[in-house]
């Protein structure tokens, strides 16, 4: 139901409190319904782009990256530096109000990180000792990979750091895999 | 954990995509999990209030209302009607990035309706046959009931339209029930 999409974007910003406490909600009910923090990690990972299949025929992860690249208006990226430029400074700051730092450049110019001196999803949290191995904020790369998988880049996403376990800052680690060959449907060239 | 909590009002800005995204996974999760929609129903009404005992030592709904009552300065209602006008110009349009109309008052002051032409929560949302008696966006209603109850109003909220069942538009109706009285301490007089 798309009744809503043709608010302006001006009009779609929402304070992060909401946001942040309906995402505890998630972790939290995560928690109840699976064994192991192992598997609530997995399952935050991977469920914004497994649901909703949708009766509109396609994927909402779809639909999150093509309203970012309509909305950004940022073009085709060149190279992985500035992939992780546009993640930084227009993605994170759109969607979370945040700009990370880009840093930690791997020498072949294939990893780097995204240092969060802060993290909205983690206002109010503190990690229970027998959720010691709980990667809280996982949706995080479930959403950056799934998003960069619409533009045809494989990249291996994880948190190196995170302040709920102690850690002076959250770093969000990321590889670059490949390039995924578009498919493009037969007779479509 | 507050460690973010110094961050400046300003910046707690965000996009609502993600929050809608976030909130989709919550009430699906539970759908999975609870056999009807009655007790889906439920859960998200409760789920905000009833999450976060926290280590911290009291409620995540009571800090909720604390930062509203911080940040929007707002005094204390002197009725109904301002409560209202508060719920729907400063509230909501701080936390959902909206402002609802408030209409259809009760003879005796003691009901109205919040209107949303849109709703950011039901964006990309369409509700299965299965799911008929589902109220998607019921965590507003425990938002609000919870919300007032902070500040010793006992309120009534519920969904009386639902552009998600095929209304045009969505309408929240709210009934006042009674102050509660303030149970002060013993000897804090």
């Amino acid at each position: 139901m798309s009744r809503q999409s043709n608010r302006t974007t001006d009009s779609k910003k929402m304070n992060s409190e909401l946001f942040t406490l309906t995402y505890g909600a998630l972790v939290t009910q995560l928690c109840k319904d699976y064994e192991n923090d192992e598997e609530v990690n997995k399952q935050l990972d991977k469920i914004l782009f497994s649901l909703f299949p949708s009766s509109r025929g396609y994927n909402i992860g779809v639909r999150l990256i093509e309203d970012f690249l309509a909305r950004s208006s940022v073009g085709r990226c060149h190279d992985f530096r500035e992939t992780a430029d546009v993640i930084a400074k227009v993605a994170f700051k759109m969607y979370l109000g945040i700009t990370p730092s880009v840093t930690n450049w791997s020498p072949a110019g294939d990893e780097f990180s995204l240092i969060l001196e802060s993290n909205p999803l983690v206002d109010f949290v503190e990690l229970p000792d027998n959720h010691s191995t709980l990667v809280y904020s996982n949706l995080l790369c479930g959403v950056l990979r799934g998003a960069l998988e619409m533009v045809q880049m494989a990249v291996d996403v994880r948190f190196a750091q995170d302040t709920l376990r102690g850690d002076n800052v959250t770093e969000i680690r990321m590889k670059f895999i490949k390039r995924i060959e578009e498919n493009l449907p037969v007779g479509d060239e």
